[in-house]
């Protein structure tokens, strides 16, 4: 049984957008499991999709299909486009810089635009079809784009996206939805910038959770490769105040008043405290930028 | 497999509520499938509620069951009712307004008042048979009512709609579950008030999302019945302001500062700006009233 | 098919927390049937997550495993278990009190200490297994666990809690989990207090939902052993307020404004009014505690 996971920013309130979509799957793949990621997506908040796509993803089976409407862009040309990763996921949304992760990090296998509108929800590629017959009664239609978007009243993740994954979670030959396509859209300052001369990395806030903790650009890995281990003080500054801050590696021993960096368990790195809310404390938002500096001891 | 939907005004802490329907859901049939439509209903909101389920349902495969509980008469003797589509899906919910759509689009088969109780959840059904075996212990029961609601306790959701969904969804015949009813109770003003004379629409607000689209009651279809596609130009008027709107198919190119009038995807005209949250900045709420002026251009 | 329900306190932006637990119980058990109980717990409230998972359990099929993770001590020492109840659910969650009302109503048939790291999730598990090689380079190992948590990077509830629960799911003999544990973290306070002679009960406010009723924990049938349906007049102190509030068995019937004790759904009484949000109006939290005098009529 083939799992289909959705990311979207429709919010609370947007809920029965995302049945809308689990209906259509059902209507074409009864049996297909449909898995809620996450819908609390700050609204058009490409990095903080970026950044929940790729850290969720691996948990999941093999051949999982990850259906991913952030879309700020919905009726403009952006391509849909559908991602084969080398590890044998498949990844479709709007190329819109969602993707970045994975381009950034060598894990597309290859990746398609979605192209063919006999597998879009049915209501909706009958109004295509009609449209395409009779296209004299549009005075401009969008013009470089292979599928035209006729009309506002598509919702892209229910007419088109959710429809293809559940025809490929039933089996539908991948290359059959669209062409190939090259590359994708990448998010600029995605990656963390690191000074090894000055002992400083610069680094931006992809996310922040309910508990308020912070979570860096910063992956633990490359943390470690800068530091050795060999530093537990830092310096942040953000939003032109300075904290010193701690890193540490057991978590609930620690004053709730003391600023700590962590290994998050999204292999970034996380600014938190024990049981405090550490982003309303310091009072910042997903896309502020910060530097660290490590201080000799 | 068949489908059950669920909507209810639960909320985010009320979740476990919507679990226990869920768990005696799937103790009457394990092989059910509950999907969450919506839970983030205004508490008692049944326009809201009615909107969803009628915006939502078709999007589903044939035979899915949707119960929905906004129920601000729990306890009072209001009836619950199962209703058949004549496109085949299962409504039950407390007949409250909450199928007005149904009703007005002459969509509905038939109607009947749940009464059997051996189909209910089990404690409650003992409950109900313990309490009739002794009911002269209750000086003041329900009068005009097949089913009596002896105690607070109760909860409708968990021990009547679900379990009856939950045998339905297993093939009991949908007759036996209690009487025939002639109507459902009908919301007074869902429909929207066109004066073609006037050049004049008076609707409502039946819904506003997490990205702050206004959700009107106008059906996209009728709308160009009136306007036969010859205006773009309109005045909104509304909580005594006016405000000049415009028409458009394309929604990604037009400037944030311009509040639009598109086709919603769910078939009813959205008042809305290309990625700002208009149902802050007019300062409204469901319910409110408004008239849509068209201009001769 | 086994069901896994989980709680949590990750809020609606830490839902991809869920889905990663999801994706890796998925990964274990394809045909496990993964349920959402709760999410919303107020971050690391034991309390409300103890009353949750007590209420909603029994309404699962029997055999249901619950995976309970809220957790203030993550990465302290205290042990995650797994407790098999006399009527034949799993739970599994941290040792805090969160199993508190099990214990209290001798609902525990055993409890195990889980520590065989080879059911854990393989990331992890590995990674122990690789810290246990070359533990000399952790200076400050803990030091009284069967289990080592090196690592602030781990999230128990995918790494240990969901894996277990997936492989029992599976029908791992739950023997061999862990070890035999005597008894299990009992929140104080948890239970009211009543005092016969002076008509007076002191209880808890244990959680609030999102209509602003408050959940007291009072059981429904110990209230009515103490006032064997005799009162239905009561004075409520609150916060230093008093309140003249009236137990009613039926609630639609009530004005808004009175205030009310009824019998709650979840079995335990509950101060609420007819559609108002009481919690609201007495400006209340979870913890507070209060007097019931039962009045003479």
């Amino acid at each position: 049984m083939v799992i289909i996971g959705i990311i979207t920013d429709f919010g609370e309130r947007g809920h029965h957008y995302v049945a809308e979509m689990k209906g259509v799957g059902l209507q074409i793949n009864p049996d297909v499991q449909i898995i809620d990621v996450a819908h609390s997506i700050t609204p058009f908040s490409i990095i903080e999709a970026a950044f929940v796509l790729y850290k969720t993803y691996s948990t999941f089976p093999k051949n999982t299909i990850f259906v991913c409407v952030v879309d700020p862009g919905v009726g403009s040309n952006r391509d849909i486009v559908a991602i084969q990763t080398i590890d044998n996921y498949i990844l479709i949304g709007p190329d819109n810089g969602i993707f970045s992760y994975f381009s950034n990090n060598n894990l597309i296998r290859f990746i398609l635009k979605i192209t063919e509108s006999e597998f879009f929800y049915k209501p909706y590629s009958e109004t295509i079809k009609m449209v395409e017959d009779h296209d004299e009664i549009y005075e401009n239609p969008p013009s470089d784009s292979n599928i035209s978007f006729p009309i506002s009243s598509t919702f892209h993740g229910r007419d088109i996206m959710m429809p293809i994954a559940a025809h490929l979670s039933k089996g539908l030959e991948i290359f059959s939805i669209g062409t190939p396509k090259e590359s994708v859209v990448i998010l600029p300052d995605l990656e963390p910038k690191y000074s090894e001369k000055e002992l400083n990395i610069k680094g931006m806030i992809q996310y922040i959770d309910d508990f308020g903790n912070i979570i860096t650009n910063i992956p633990n890995d490359e943390f470690h490769l800068l530091t050795h281990n060999k530093f537990s003080k830092f310096r942040l500054k953000l939003l032109d105040k300075n904290y010193d801050i701690e890193f540490v590696s057991f978590f609930a021993e620690n004053s709730p008043e003391k600023i700590l960096l962590i290994e998050g368990s999204s292999n970034f790195l996380e600014i938190c405290q024990n049981q405090r809310n550490t982003a309303s404390k310091l009072n910042v938002i997903v896309g502020n930028v910060f530097q660290i500096k490590l201080m000799e001891e």
